[in-house]
């Protein structure tokens, strides 16, 4: 998959650049961009805060103006805290990361342009992008440095390429218990418990069992603690 | 709307604590608790990375455990970046972020932990947890810091707070234009060109004004950008 292009339109310290490399890597994107910044990408400092992001470092290239270091893509986002006086579509960064996952199927190579930490990016270089990436947040207090600018923005990226479900029951290999089994474990529990003052009182007795059977229901039981909870409860019950 | 509280157990330099109060202020989050940080997070060091959003610190209550910490609340999340030989639910980040706003409609307050900057949450914290939380982020290099992790779990529930539309043209108040308009101006656009070479063929005529028609079309077109485009038309048409 065509991943989205980085460009660091005149960033200001190398830490910053060395912290969106690693954001990027986080998120599968690889490719970064440097319009005249103004320190050593390949410095110390800017590796040591890559925390193994070095390769983007590396194979990251460096252009004098934005219009060169956009010119072979198809389609350029950028990126802005604050309004602009522009008529452009503005796109959160969700919205951004599904539309350029689509265009890239159609073969449409995308960047993404972040302006320097201080300013945020010069009209001029909105002016060149087709489209802005707002990212919704807060807006009593909005303050994301650089490279958390580029972690949202590349995180929503990724996350349209990958399938984790929104929800999962890890288990390790264990399987889920068969509901028969599950029920036998109820009248298990209800042999065990017939002795019980509440068992004694035919109104309560349904009522109870059923508030127990629901606990048990709402865990999505593997079969190594149902024999647990076997174990537990002949424990208890002396023998 | 009940926010999540977020819980740094054992954070190890203040300066993360601070960048984690940013993270949170962004997005609205507001309630912090550490549990036995081994820094002051109200250091100088820790209010100057928190860049504002001093007051998430001031407010932070310190708890000698996990334990104690999350007592009060009733659905606790662990966020993990490596897999627990645990059966327990896991989510994304905005599988989290969607039910964590969903349960506080029914009143249901959460707790998110975060552990310690090198090793993560120790397992005997994760056991305290309903659920875990796993950000899908690249699985050959997931290298978050603790700051990023709280921004992108706080993100995600911020933004089913939000309403920002995916995608929205900004016109700062500029009207769009109404079709008859736009459909006028083709006209006045085609009665120009009514002498240029392509326009005598008959064949190619229709095609190549259905053409120049997309283009404006696919513009979503302003009332003074059309203004515009008659004004640029006419001069270059020589009156």
């Amino acid at each position: 998959m065509l991943a989205p292009v980085v460009i660091l339109v005149n960033p200001q310290m190398c830490e910053n650049v060395g912290m969106a490399a690693r954001a990027m890597m986080n998120c599968g994107v690889s490719e970064m961009r440097l319009v005249a910044p103004r320190e050593n990408h390949l410095s110390e400092k800017a590796i040591a805060a890559s925390s193994g992001a070095e390769k983007i470092l590396q194979a990251a290239k460096v252009f004098s103006s934005t219009r060169e270091a956009v010119a072979d893509l198809n389609i350029v986002y950028a990126s802005t805290a604050r309004k602009r006086n522009m008529i452009k579509e503005v796109l959160t960064a969700q919205g951004a990361g599904g539309e350029i996952s689509q265009k890239a199927l159609g073969g449409i190579h995308a960047g993404i342009l972040f302006g320097p930490e201080r300013t945020g990016l010069h009209n001029d270089d909105v002016a060149l992008a087709d489209k802005i990436i707002e990212i919704p947040l807060n807006p009593e207090h909005c303050s994301l440095n650089l490279s958390q600018a580029v972690l949202l923005v590349c995180y929503e990226w990724y996350k349209t390429q990958a399938v984790a479900p929104d929800a999962q029951m890890v288990t390790n290999g264990a399987p889920f218990v068969e509901k028969e089994k599950l029920y036998r474990f109820f009248d298990f529990l209800e042999n065990k418990l017939s002795d019980c003052k509440a068992f004694q009182d035919d109104e309560k007795h349904p009522k109870m069992m059923i508030n127990l059977q629901n606990i048990f229901l709402r865990g999505e039981l593997t079969e190594p603690e149902l024999n647990s909870l076997y174990g537990v409860i002949n424990f208890l019950s002396g023998h």
